[in-house]
């Protein structure tokens, strides 16, 4: 077998266009498309194994979205700024490859991740989202209080089991740690969230937005989000947020690199798995 | 002839898939989408005169745009919320009635204007623009100089006569007060230049940006945009940049509103076609 060397790829997109991440028969999926380019660029196969951080629903955009691979190949060590922009010639807008840096062979993006974090943009103004940013915002047709989305946020930050707020009951865990959850008001009055947790399950971030948002327009008290954290199995009341208004926006690794091996070798063991 | 009374509107448009403001024959243009929606919710023709600060050119975006028109009823007064959101569920995504407010008779959106604020955004990292804001950022292949573009800047501000920097020669002076040209670093990296001028005459904007990024990279001395100045018609040599790159983000008027008609008066006698 060739040696091969892995190389961690830090990736942004506009998910409109695509059915998600995961590469998929007939479909224009995130993951596709990049395998393509690595295809052409660096030869068929020599790129293998590409492994996200946050295997993101179709529709949900990144901005720090973190993947490896394993090449066969060392020819663009070195050279990452004209890999880089080759890969910008040959991938679609909607697409880019940040970085491209060496990694250790323990780095796994997956697994090493010690944190995912996500944010949800949404307008209660009554004219609708900026056109410019109507791809990556959602329009609530009723005003928001900001006070009240951060008291329902604040009874759900800890470690809990989130299977409520889950797509289905998974094979595994649904416990999980979020460290932070808030909404902040930005300059042009878009209402964000911030959502951080060790991991998430399928549509977690955009189900924990669809019960705080009915908290922001009065229909439920603050409580009631953190309430449903009661329940072993999803809560059939909470809708699914959209999601255009998701971006994943940044994965946490440990600042010592020796700190990848252990953290995957926890995270394997908890059976967690880290997908958003 | 019946009594009407002035409407003030700001409007905000992603550019896209518009050709431009103005209304044309067979094309989809911003206008044209925002008479049809009055007519929808006001009765036709209860809407008319539609009169624009800015005649933004095909592709170009507005956040800040403003126009008004002449409403044959008063029906909507004191109810702007309902009509925002009945213009709001009519219209497309991409044309956006942030505002409406009634205004004096004298109040003329495109005569009463003393600036017109223009924001263009262009990127130089290697690997491209963010898919998110790759519909109102350009992305430039080489490095650019934020002091060079800053110091190209510098010898443009004030009055001076822009026809080197007018698509054509037109019928009316060229001379404009450009009084603020900068160049800004925003958080994730985009040079972000910002332009405001009394008026701008016809891709005046996306010369003087196309004229300044040839020095930004080095291909042009600082002094060559202030330069042309001298010229008096048309140089050919400065390209025009690409319009999905600008947003009209504010248009100034009076602060007391006596001087709406002053400023008209004004703006009138001095021939200038206040149009960007």
């Amino acid at each position: 077998m060739q040696e091969r060397t892995r190389v961690r790829l830090d990736v942004s997109y506009d998910g409109t266009d695509f059915s998600g991440w995961a590469v998929q028969p007939d479909r224009r999926t995130v993951a596709g498309v990049l395998v393509q380019a690595f295809d052409l660029v660096l030869g068929s196969d020599a790129a293998t194994g590409l492994t996200v951080a946050g295997r993101t629903d179709a529709g949900v955009h990144a901005t720090g979205q973190v993947c490896h691979v394993d090449l066969l190949t060392e020819v663009w060590r070195r050279h990452e700024g004209t890999l880089l922009r080759r890969l910008a010639r040959l991938l679609p807008g909607d697409v880019r490859v940040r970085a491209v840096t060496w990694a250790p062979g323990d780095f796994d993006a997956r697994f090493s991740a010690t944190f995912r974090r996500y944010e949800y943009r949404v307008t209660d103004a009554p004219w609708g989202a900026e056109p410019l940013r109507r791809h990556d915002t959602l329009a609530w047709s009723s005003r928001l209080d900001q006070d009240a989305l951060n008291a329902a946020a604040d009874g759900l930050v800890g470690e809990h089991d989130f299977a409520a707020y889950c797509r289905r009951k998974e094979n595994a865990t649904t416990l999980r740690e979020v460290t932070r959850l808030d909404w902040r008001r930005s300059a042009d009055g878009v209402l964000v969230a911030t959502v951080q947790a060790d991991a998430f399950c399928q549509a977690m971030v955009r189900s924990l937005v669809g019960a705080m948002l009915v908290v922001g327009d009065g229909r439920r008290p603050a409580g009631w989000p953190a309430g449903l954290l009661a329940r072993r199995e999803r809560a059939n009341e909470v809708n699914v947020a959209p999601a255009h208004g998701l971006t994943l926006v940044a994965v946490g690794y440990p600042d010592d690199p020796a700190g990848y091996a252990d953290r995957a070798t926890r995270t394997r063991r908890l059976r967690v798995p880290p997908d958003a």
